[in-house]
């Protein structure tokens, strides 16, 4: 028998999914976050749990997983060194491959076709696909980066919120919840920042689009702001040469009604997931 | 003898002036950082030290301090809990006040009257007295406010300049800048982020006025963004009722040149700085 395995590492969740060579699902499995951050020497214990629960499932024992072909998608990869620290570890696989999370994302939407992914999530990221060769565009991080992004999205909230509250800007019932979230505080709203995360200020994302729906105008213009750079970056994609582009994350679903149509009907459906992305670069055939 | 002493105790650095009940300064001081962001413990030696010695360069020894009306400036005293601590501390003068620091620099500017004033350095905030009582705008810190100031055109020049390294927007010679300054090295620059201060983003200030000078496309798009956030707080300053309005900070003579003529010539030159200002607010009559 042979074996595949696709895992792929994130920053909230760690998944897996061991299939025969028919592609028929064996065993499962879900950990906490597992990606680049944590280092090496806290990842790969990780790596090795989620698999082991996976091949448990399916009634595979440590022998066996010399008959596994392995391919992890991590995110953070491209951190100096990880990815040859990596390679470096004994290997008890038939043959092994790490990627970042956003490639296995890409290679699952297009079913191993060249293509491109546009990810909105707590952050935002662009990964193009051709030939086998990728290229990323954003997602080098927040603040500096991941426009459109929920982090992106929660700071223009506050950002908006406090010019309101200063009556530079009007103020409309989204500025006055946010304000409102923090009790009327604005010292504590500055405490809050000193150690807020990204995905702690993704947490007023879907307020904003809750807000824009009802038509807030301030709500409304962070949202024409994101449309605009959604819409960049879609548009460089296909420059790129790509024939396809899925919109992918927890906020494409809510952004997709707010593109012009011109724009969203040169998306494609996904068709598949980023573990389908993993075991087709483990080797699976569909 | 009646003696006064002003103290502007800010994030970069600390200064002190002495003077006799005419005026005439007697002493001053300078040294580093003392705000309130280092804690009462070690802010009040920082106090009392930069107090002694404009008083050793007036000859005054410590039983003169009791004839000393004083008045403290500094940054940051709207932290809870700051402002009383300070006041339960045993004065070693014949009187004592303290306010923030943006609030010395408008009675400063003003010389005592009603005012307002738009700091534009690493950050930005207004203030604005009328009958004494005082209200600011903006000024809660970075990345959630500070527009237009140092650290918000540091960070637009990142985020502009990585839009450009992935063919989001335009290459310039702005932007280039800003890459090669890490060594075209985006992990690096991602590193650099992870620990980077507002002073830190502050730095390329200089840069993206100078490279709108030449004409870069880029950098020009950022002053004007700045610009209009620079036009809304004076506007928003005059509709308070102010009769006068004072740039100040590092870049205020920087930004003065883009800003529209309507509203340039409603701005005043300032009458006196920040220690003229704590003078002031300690009893001197100027």
């Amino acid at each position: 028998m042979v074996y595949f395995l696709g895992v792929d590492a994130g920053g909230s969740h760690c998944r897996s999914r061991l299939t025969d060579q028919n592609g028929r699902i064996l065993g499962s499995a879900e950990i906490g976050a597992a990606n680049a951050r944590i280092g090496i020497a806290n990842l790969w214990p990780l790596l090795m749990q989620v698999t082991e629960l996976a091949c448990q499932e399916a009634g595979l024992n440590k022998n066996d997983w010399s008959s596994v072909h392995a391919a992890f998608g991590i995110a953070g990869l491209s951190r100096p060194g990880l990815q040859r620290a990596l390679e470096e570890m004994p290997s008890p696989f038939a043959a092994i491959r790490y990627t970042g999370d956003d490639e296995i994302a890409n290679i699952g939407a297009h079913r191993g076709h060249d293509g491109a992914i546009l990810i909105l999530g707590t952050g935002s990221i662009a990964h193009i696909r051709i030939d086998g060769k990728s290229e990323t565009l954003g997602g080098y991080g927040f603040p500096i980066s991941d426009e459109a992004s929920g982090a992106w999205l929660g700071l223009e909230s506050i950002r908006h919120s406090l010019r309101a509250y200063d009556g530079r800007i009007q103020k409309t019932i989204f500025t006055e919840r946010v304000i409102h979230h923090f009790s009327d505080d604005i010292l504590g709203l500055v405490a809050w920042m000193d150690a807020a995360t990204a995905t702690d200020y993704a947490l007023f994302a879907p307020w904003v689009i809750e807000a824009g729906i009802e038509g807030d105008p301030v709500a409304y213009s962070i949202i024409q702001k994101a449309v605009a750079y959604i819409e960049n970056f879609i548009e460089v994609i296909f420059q790129k040469g790509v024939a396809r582009c899925c919109l992918m994350g927890g906020l494409a679903a809510p952004f997709m009604p707010w593109l012009s149509n011109h724009i969203s009907c040169k998306l494609s459906p996904s068709q598949g997931d980023a573990l389908d992305g993993a075991l087709i670069l483990s080797g699976l055939k569909f």
